[in-house]
């Protein structure tokens, strides 16, 4: 057996572009297009640089503290990761061990089939209906673990309390994980459930509602339990994942909720906005309560779309894949971005 | 098949104490007691929060070249993740997956048995020899991979460069991982054999040498193809493991070598006069070439001392530990801080 034959071999995630270029409209990865606001500005501007030389907090406790008080739950119950997808990819691993398969939907993030195999879970996607919907009763079966996004991606659709809670009573036997990073601009969260069902994982971002994609810091919230766990594996992993500018910066944000609020509603307001003027100009959409809107032209291609908007400085979200490839996903940003789009889109249209 | 049971259980690593106690001498983590330097302060003052909404370069790509650029590498030779344990965990999950064990010593970094549980990888630790000294010939034997620190941790000692070259030659069908994470402070790195191996992969970090414990950036170092799983493997599992501003602090740090040698200077400098002092008081250590020494005393219990020390407002690490249960490691600090343990020491054995 050869170094290569040891080397596990697996298909990646593949992330929106990062592209280079200046003065792009950048609509293909839902960050915000707000800044993260004067709290973390100081913040980094006060932070003496002498700490650097020491390790962080291993646990971000003060930023767990936070976090813990802004959900009314226990310190215990609140794990903090590298980026939401690190919280994921801990969640898989930690999680979800049984024999039977993990189920999420066909139409999802698509980081999830990633994570199984990169860890050699076997899993099952499940169809969402003709109108892009969640069937409860899809996921009474047997499974080793049960995880979708709330929103959905790239839908932005949701499924409503009721829905969560009748899966999790099919379910009481296996991990449920909703996966809650565009959950504030206008999504209504299960925390509130974690309190009688500890096979209930949450995960939320800074890196949307936030404004905090650039310092990476992903949250888990559900059952001391399962936390615990969590934090096993992630001791297992890295014993210090949080550097302490993200502690700091996190914290900051924290303090700052006013501010963010009034941003996702302006977000929210441009969303209303845009899906409007889309459906002024034919376009069809899903109903979105998320920073971006997922759309499709009855008389006019997507991925022929996703190259003109490319070609006029405009960067949206493109997937080739079954079922979704006539729709674009596009992130909201400002007003004045939303409206050069559909201005382009109305030029693009024309000719 | 309860959700508890679909849990993964796991013995996490324990790291060194990060006690909030003031005005302890903490020399129990390795950290650097010198601060990361001027550029780096600069960088965080300069630091534009804005950009902090969008999400960081994926590879930590301006800070890969800088790096290949400092070891006379390719970019495509380096890997960037978050912290050297996060580097060594994702070397273990991807290079070490065929059916014999896994090889390193006895005496070690105690997170690796650690990664091998959380992934499920056999392993096999060797005994240093009586003197702490790894014999080659006891890597001569059916692996899926070796991996051991260079200088050795806890014990601080090194191999040579032909020790190294003799271990690669005998296991030219599997990866051999060298971790450097000490190397700055007197060994010799392994660095210039990676252009004759391709199965040598080294990991090195900003944590020591370059004071920035608490920012989280580790390297790894090795031919094209092992790099390129590595990354498939890491954009598996999380897409932008390096936030923007550590980025930023990294590049910063690369361009303040003179001020970083100095300081490594003066470590060694006082790593000298700390072993001298100690062996006046009797005690016995190993030839520590890292920023760290290991000490016994032949007439004094290890605990006893790690505990007296602590009631005196000094950390230190001892290591409940077969074959290792008498000595203690301790970090080496400024002159000043080396001279106050060096009188609370002869203070507690004149006792």
């Amino acid at each position: 057996m050869s170094w290569q034959d040891k080397l596990r071999k697996v298909d990646p995630y593949i992330a929106g572009e990062q592209p280079r270029i200046q003065n792009l409209i950048k609509l293909n990865t839902n960050e915000n297009p707000y800044d993260p606001g004067e709290k973390v500005k100081d913040a980094i501007k006060q932070f003496d640089s002498s700490q650097l030389s020491l390790y962080p907090r291993p646990d971000a406790d003060e930023l767990r503290k936070a976090l813990a008080q802004y959900h009314h739950l226990n310190e215990n119950q609140v794990f903090i990761g590298n980026g939401s997808d690190e919280v994921l990819a801990l969640i898989f691993l930690t999680c979800f061990n049984g024999k039977e398969p993990v189920l999420f939907p066909d139409i999802s993030y698509s980081f999830y089939p990633v994570y199984c195999k990169l860890y050699q879970i076997p899993y099952h996607q499940i169809p969402l209906n003709n109108h892009f919907e969640i069937v409860c009763s899809d996921y009474y079966q047997p499974n080793s673990g049960i995880i979708f996004p709330n929103p959905n991606a790239p839908t932005g659709m949701c499924v409503s309390l009721e829905m969560i809670e009748d899966i999790l009573k099919h379910n009481l036997e296996s991990i449920v994980v909703i996966d809650e990073a565009y959950i504030d601009f206008g999504g209504q969260t299960a925390v509130p459930l974690i309190q009688k069902y500890p096979n209930l994982l949450i995960t939320q971002t800074f890196s949307k509602y936030r404004s905090l994609a650039g310092i990476r810091l992903g949250v888990a919230l559900g059952s001391q339990e399962v936390i615990a766990r969590l934090y096993d594996v992630k001791n297992s992993f890295n014993s210090y994942p949080i550097d302490r500018l993200a502690q700091v910066i996190g914290l900051a944000s924290m303090e700052d909720s006013d501010y963010i609020q009034e941003n996702a509603q302006k977000i929210i307001k441009t969303r209303m906005y845009t899906q409007k003027a889309l459906k002024d100009l034919g376009f069809e959409m899903t109903d979105s309560k998320a920073n971006f809107i997922f759309v499709k032209h009855p008389h006019y291609d997507a991925q022929k779309l996703f190259q003109q908007l490319r070609e006029r400085g405009i960067l949206v979200r493109y997937f080739p894949q079954p079922r979704i490839d006539q729709y674009l996903r596009i992130t909201i940003g400002t007003q004045t971005q939303m409206e050069t789009l559909v201005q382009q889109i109305k030029d693009i249209l024309q000719a």
